[in-house]
């Protein structure tokens, strides 16, 4: 992947949007969470008069050979099942994507499966899926750099489009397991700590998992560039992800960060470049075990807390309208001035 | 107002519902929140297709006489110049229910102003401002249910007009001080832990109008029935919202109880009939003080944790669009089978 310009967001403008957002008719303060939201993407966009262009989530889907170490409850055929289901329209991300018109975008990045050749699905497959990372890299590094170029492609495609927020949603039976140790490697946390239920394990299974997770963090003990510890530990719906995001940034767009897996990506996306969080929204707070500790890590302020837990991008496409809600009220709320109100004594 | 017929819910559909959704290509419970809202409105409704027809947003608006206790750091004229900003289309309320196509109704249930006549602002006005309820009660009990009698009739009319699903908002200066003391009173929480910043009081105010309801409570201290407590420290809008409520719940409509002053509304009229929460989501949890204990009352989970302390009925229009979500997913998702999709082995 060519070398990124993410710059740090600019803060030359916070003063004039804190005090847009002051100034409208209502107590201080008293939009909450919306505020924040309206300042971030005013910072993000360079203006006190934000807009949202064409939004869009790209839903990215890989299978993971760590399933051959028996960590999720469901098999792996259902990876594939599930793109079928998106692109039949019946899935939950299909659903919230036309309520709030959003565009979906679906990827095979790495799906054990020959689809037939389908307009509705991109292809952006590295291969078959991933290698069991309980025994060997996951990916090499150069299969890893595939995925995030696919990635960063796509938005810079739909950024030529128009699109100016974007959010990211996944299908991979096994990849909780997979960002879950990334989220160890990245930061230091335990397996037993982060690792949690994915798709419905019962404690036992937790645990299993956990023990998988450990044993491959062992195995890979040496692996420290953020680059390596993704193709080790990742998968190619999350390396196309995480290349997605970076590209995203550099082009000043909104990113909706969403559940577990996506924000793994993120976290990588982090490790390479810290400036990206600045173009981040975080769609919710998951009900998955480790996504409130990759939060804490990200320092974020999740906008829902729904007790989500299935991916697709699911929370970021309900989330969508309150980020629309802020923006509209930064928009067209009067001034006390505007309005004629009478201002705290 | 007439006597009311408000049925507990009925479970005979439960089952029907649950499995529905445990069915939808998702792993089990995995849309958390937003499966207990399909839920809920499936179970008000008595259907496992729900629909969610012309929602409606009624915002009251009514003048405080306990303002004279200087409880608030706004001044008693904000009442009607926001119902002004509410006609003029600009205040927050506007915004939201234009961005999610909510009918918007405001009414001047008991504004301290002479409004010149004009078709967007219902008369519903029993008096100019309640009483001084540190002094003598807000309303007579005559007064207070004609207010109620008010709301129920402008629910009938939206229910005629093909209206399921209702939020109330509220302006009104001064108002989080008799929303309070109906908190207190309905629960026997004290004044020190309900009292909050309203509009944006400092810990001195808030103590003055923690001393202010409590004296007022100790005035008042004979008072027991469920009307008597709403014309004692209620007001025209918080009793009118009360009849909606009642109403709504009557004609099975889906109720979003919203923030301080308008679950107030609720926490009377749940004294009057504790049926009425069968028919209620909440839409959020306020940043006012008393607006969670409120919320633990009436054992109710709220959807969105945004921070929001503006009233208007903001937190219902904003939440609005994830009750749309819940309905989308229980009509349009498809299940494991429809979908050839294999299930939890």
């Amino acid at each position: 992947m060519q070398e990124l310009q993410i710059n740090a967001v600019s803060t030359e403008l916070n003063k004039a949007i804190q005090q847009k957002i002051d100034l409208k008719t209502k107590p201080l303060g008293a939009l909450g969470m919306l505020e924040k939201i309206a300042f971030k993407v005013c910072q993000i966009q360079q203006t006190t008069t934000p807009q949202l262009s064409k939004p869009a989530i790209l839903v990215c889907a890989g299978d993971h050979g760590i399933t051959q170490e028996k960590v999720s409850p469901f098999p792996q055929e259902v990876t594939f099942q599930m793109v079928m289901n998106f692109l039949g329209g019946g899935a939950a991300i299909n659903v919230f994507c036309r309520q709030n018109n959003i565009q979906l975008l679906v990827a095979d990045t790495g799906v054990n499966f020959d689809f037939e050749a389908n307009e509705q699905l991109l292809d952006l497959k590295v291969r078959k899926g991933t290698r069991n990372f309980a025994v060997e890299p996951a990916m090499t590094r150069e299969e890893c750099q595939t995925a995030m170029t696919n990635g960063a492609k796509v938005i810079e495609q739909l950024h030529l489009e128009g699109t100016n927020i974007v959010g990211f949603g996944e299908m991979g039976i096994g990849n909780t397991t997979a960002a879950t140790a990334l989220l160890c490697k990245y930061t230091g946390i335990s397996a037993n700590e982060a690792s949690g239920a994915g798709t419905g394990l019962d404690a036992e299974g937790i645990l299993h998992k956990a023990s998988v997770i450990d044993k491959a963090l062992q195995l890979h003990a040496e692996i420290s560039h953020p680059l390596d510890i993704l193709a080790t530990f990742g998968g190619y719906e999350i390396a196309t992800i995480c290349g997605a995001i970076l590209k995203a940034a550099e082009l000043n767009m909104v990113i909706l960060s969403d559940g577990f897996i996506a924000t793994s990506a993120l976290i990588a996306a982090h490790a390479i470049n810290p400036n990206v969080t600045d173009y981040c929204l975080f769609a919710h707070e998951s009900n998955e075990q480790g996504h409130k500790l990759m939060l804490k890590h990200l320092k974020a302020e999740p906008i829902l807390h729904l007790g989500l837990r299935l991916g697709e991008g699911t929370g970021s496409a309900v989330a969508y309208p309150l980020v629309q809600s802020a923006v509209c009220f930064m928009n067209e709320m009067s001034s006390f001035e505007d309005a004629g109100v009478s201002n705290k004594e």
